[in-house]
């Protein structure tokens, strides 16, 4: 089959790797017929040494069920099923606690020789625990709202949950990536009543407001750390989701995350250290969030995708083949595509 | 009067300085009658650059009411009151969400020109909002119990509190320290079923075991990690309570906390940044804690040391009198005391 490997900065290439097949009898095997591009897939885009054997890569796609091994029960031939960004038992006590990241018998694609997302096929372990049953056609208009419950929707929805935001909350969200604009979208649907987007690009800072961002700070730094201040009488926000993951996003939030507040991380983190010192103790904010267990919430979120309540998918805007995949990183890496669906 | 005055490292000296008298309407002047040596007085003590002009050192006393400013109706001259180790008006917002170390009209003690805990007398701003009246005497048998309320069993009980810890709860709690002991108490109070105190002087985890803690780890760094998750069937303890504040005690915090679990940090900080990387993000820890707002949980704590529910004042060791206050900072310093009380 058909699938992308990077092989380093800017070098994503489509190429032959072995077909797929059945390895442990609880596997099923995936015809893929949708993959996304994900903002983290950009960080090795933008920082990766080359290397002589390219690496698999994608984590977030849809398909066809073609195989499936002797103790696979949930899923059969021929049904169409949601693959989240993480594989999972969905039933170990991590899991049952909705920590899906850290289950006993789970993992993530495209490592240790399981195949990627972004490719035409894939082994899937773990497949009762990890696939999602869909009860719409592989080509229904549903599909990139469907698409985006893969990783981006219930990442931002990770990030507003931990974060405690409720009812009349105030949250500040920093970063108008597709993660971003779906923790708004969250925010808005668990109640929060006042959201603040931080992000400089109009058009995604307008379908930010689409999703119910009440305000836009198009600033970053200090400026933008001002600008929330103002616009929360001074104190800052008490929910805050870091949706960009880099150290100068981290330092946004504890400057703009009001006294006793929380920040809930949901990008994944660039860095290694961070401040947490004398500041962040006086003032006692909470630091949560990571790696969110879509699986957990998939189904709530879905049933919404499908009655129409939410429409995640407005965050994607480009659609290209799998053999132009590099075409939709260069777009989203130059920010004239928000987020990249794909076909194979 | 006489007052306490630390000139550097080691070097703590008792002098005359100006009488406290009432400057805002709203203070009120107190003649200290005990006061204590806090743990994170020894942080200037082991590292502090010498200074010319001694600084004003102590935040942890009771006393006596001496005399009022015009606007203060909850206390009057005669009045036996435990002060908190931060003043606060405990009516602003902050401090009815219970965050008193925010307080808008609030601070701390022996900065700015204000005394410190560890002399004759004090004057206290805000003093309706910071004094707890007493219902005993100066001298009382509870007093040393009603002095730990004045820090540590609060900041104890913050690390529980804000970590999470409830019935059937399993707990660790990172240093053997006065707080750490505190926090121990704190755990089995809320109900905690499993606590491992980590800490290597017998007689301080010997009362850690009265307080309440199941299991002792007389370990640090790596050799703790395993052998708390040895004792937590591999996975870490879901609340872990760090009462130390150096990058050590973090670190081993990280190492011993069950995914998805929570670190309370009331170790007063001795660094600038700490580990927030991938690994502490795709096990979606979540960091809390900082600094205690004791006002807000002493009423709670001191009812159940009126009627010897509690005995936290089994920390007190050593008893000095205020001229011999060195004698106090030594032994703590040199582990032969856990902690002192002060008597003026």
């Amino acid at each position: 089959m058909r699938a992308t490997l990077i092989y380093g900065r800017g070098d994503v290439r489509v190429e032959d790797v072995p077909d797929p097949a059945i390895v442990e009898p609880t596997d099923a095997v995936v015809r893929v017929t949708r993959a996304c591009v994900c903002g983290s897939d950009l960080h090795r885009y933008r920082g990766m040494d080359p290397v002589e054997e390219g690496l698999r890569i994608g984590h977030e796609f849809m398909g066809v069920v073609e195989d499936t091994g002797a103790d696979v029960r949930g899923v059969k031939r021929g049904d169409v099923v949601l693959v989240p960004f993480l594989w999972a038992d969905n039933t170990c006590e991590f899991c049952r606690d909705g920590l899906h990241g850290s289950c006993r018998n789970g993992g993530r694609w495209a490592v240790n020789g399981l195949d990627g997302g972004q490719g035409e096929a894939a082994r899937v372990p773990q497949a009762d625990g990890t696939l999602i049953r869909l009860p719409v056609g592989p080509d229904d208009a549903l599909v990139p709202s469907i698409m985006a419950l893969s990783d981006v929707l219930p990442t931002g929805h990770h990030a507003a949950f931990t974060a405690g935001v409720g009812k009349g909350s105030t949250v500040a969200v920093i970063g108008d990536g597709a993660v971003g604009l779906c923790a708004v979208l969250s925010a808005a649907r668990l109640g929060a009543e006042r959201i603040v987007l931080l992000g400089r690009h109009d058009a995604r800072t307008d379908l930010g407001r689409r999703f119910g961002a009440t305000d836009v700070v198009p600033a970053r730094g200090a400026e933008a750390v001002a600008a929330l201040r103002e616009l929360t009488g001074g104190d800052g926000a008490p929910h805050v989701l870091e949706c960009v993951g880099n150290g100068e996003a981290f330092e946004t939030a504890l400057g703009g995350v009001r006294d006793g507040g929380t920040i809930s991380r949901v990008g994944v983190p660039q860095y290694a250290q961070a401040r947490l010192d004398f500041d962040v103790f006086m003032r006692n904010i909470t630091i949560t969030g990571g790696v969110a267990p879509a699986r957990q919430y998939i189904p709530e979120l879905l049933s919404e995708v499908l009655d129409g309540t939410i429409t995640p998918g407005d965050v994607f805007d480009l659609t290209v083949p799998l053999d132009d995949i590099s075409e939709g990183f260069r777009a989203m890496n130059e920010r004239t595509a928000l987020k990249a669906l794909v076909r194979p």
